[in-house]
């Protein structure tokens, strides 16, 4: 038997996997990730836990295919690292440095892009190549794969599509420093956001409070009938359809996979995205599915390990 | 010595040319686009011209690496054309067909993805194996290469950036059914409809007359410091620039190449279309360059040759 380490390396915690090679978690656990002195302890962190973890299992290195990881920031299909702000990193070949402190063949990509490759292997669009995931979370990250392989881009910004121009009219800014980033009104802190602004000048009755405008109240609002909570999913979905029927436009993936804290709220969210989605889709592209992700964290594990 | 042969069907003639394996055109020649009986004989046509023409350079087919040929309408990764109603034609393999006919192995792929092809292999993005090539015609069709490999998309409409979404508010209607395409801003029928609504309202003194607000017209304006011109060029800049840092945040390619009949404006365009991109882009995009094509209408008939 062969094996794959599958590595998601976060800002709190690195997710590690041992997995067969057909992609069976063996076994899971976590490390945290430690990003004193500019992060530099990290890879060695997880090489150490690596090698533990074999002679634990008594598995010999030749039986290893490879070790595959996945870090938060852009990342170039040589496994170079562009600057990744969350851990200190600045820039680097990642790829070589594991493979030369685990002595295992390596793999780096980037966090949102290996989660779209696992969900591809294991998860919601099992059994598709051409497939586009949009992570929902605190921001809004984006993994495109075509023909089975995750587009990098020229300098790692392959897939940024929470950074998408939506509106010329934004005032505030984004994280990023444009105006009017999808990001803005998809993410998780967008609904927050836009749920803020509803609520103001809202004069009926609702389930929100002002103690709680959060993403996950908006929606379990939604299923309750509540009419602002169902005013403001609108908005989102027009947003994020209006989004997903530009890339579309671009790269005409056949599945759309919807991840991140969001995703949770489950199929509702697709009836809200959808209609927006068919509305201002190129004719050619309607067809697209939207489904939902269905490995949560272990998303960006089982693609770390695919990598390989 | 082994031979290409690249073939570029359009609406009225099919360009043809006979190329060395590396690319070197020996020889090119047009012949007329049979549109009777839903394009029935289009492709007999072509194998027989290519017949006729090894007979003449006394090439055995062995010397012949195979056939490209670019069509105007979607075409998937397995040389299947998905209704080129320009042509008349349906869905069918347009790939197994043409190589039946002539005996050697072919490839066909879509004109503006094709004509990108051409352009990286020996045009204004040589170098380069990520892509982006935006044809502005009479229409705003587009061809995407990551590394070094045409998107085709998963019904063969990658690269329809033409109709990315760009405006809520517009009013009238796209060829492709909805509204607010970026083609209806950025292609000449668009700065033409452009040119005609700000000529109305223009009090001032103009080189453009009512006779001729063609896109020409107004970039020879433009070059002869014309105030309204400058204008309508700014316009147009400020859409493609907005639909480039779309497209970046997406693929993010290391080149867009802007040709079609608008490009042979020359570089004044990229003045036009450069700051709305930096504008608009995610920081991590804003490198991204952007050239004009150099083969013109060849491109097409270099890239179908490339294709195999």
């Amino acid at each position: 038997m062969k094996y794959l380490f599958g590595v998601d390396i976060g800002g709190t915690t690195v997710k590690m996997g041992l997995l067969s090679e057909v992609g069976e978690c063996l076994e899971k656990w976590e490390i945290p990730t430690d990003k004193t002195n500019n992060g530099a302890n990290i890879l060695s962190d997880v090489a150490a836990s690596i090698v533990s973890k074999l002679s634990e299992k008594k598995i010999d290195k030749s039986d290893v295919i490879g070790v595959g990881a996945g870090v938060p920031g852009p990342v170039d299909s040589k496994g170079i690292v562009h600057n990744a702000v969350n851990l200190g990193w600045g820039t680097f070949n990642a790829a070589e440095e594991l493979s030369s402190l685990t002595g295992l063949n390596a793999m780096v990509g980037n966090d949102a892009n290996v989660a779209a490759l696992g969900e591809m292997w294991k998860g919601g669009a099992k059994g598709y190549s051409d497939v586009v995931m949009v992570t929902l979370g605190t921001g809004v990250g984006g993994g495109i794969i075509i023909d089975g392989k995750i587009v990098n881009g020229s300098v790692g910004a392959g897939g940024e599509i929470g950074h998408i121009h939506m509106n010329d009219n934004e005032e505030k800014a984004c994280g990023c420093g444009g105006h009017g980033c999808l990001e803005q009104y998809a993410s998780a802190t967008g609904i927050a956001r836009t749920a803020g602004e509803m609520f103001e000048e809202y004069k009926g009755n609702t389930v929100l409070t002002k103690d709680d405008l959060s993403a996950k109240a908006v929606f379990d609002g939604v299923k309750a009938g509540d009419e602002l909570c169902i005013s403001i999913a609108k908005r989102f979905g027009d947003m994020l359809g209006k989004g997903l029927a530009v890339i579309a436009a671009v790269v005409n993936p056949e599945v759309f996979v919807l991840g991140g804290g969001v995703s949770k709220a489950g199929e509702v969210l697709i009836g809200y995205v959808e209609p927006s989605f068919k509305k201002y889709a190129f004719p050619g592209t309607k067809n697209v599915k939207i489904v939902l992700a269905t490995l949560g964290n272990d998303a960006g594990m089982y693609g770390a390990a695919k990598l390989v």
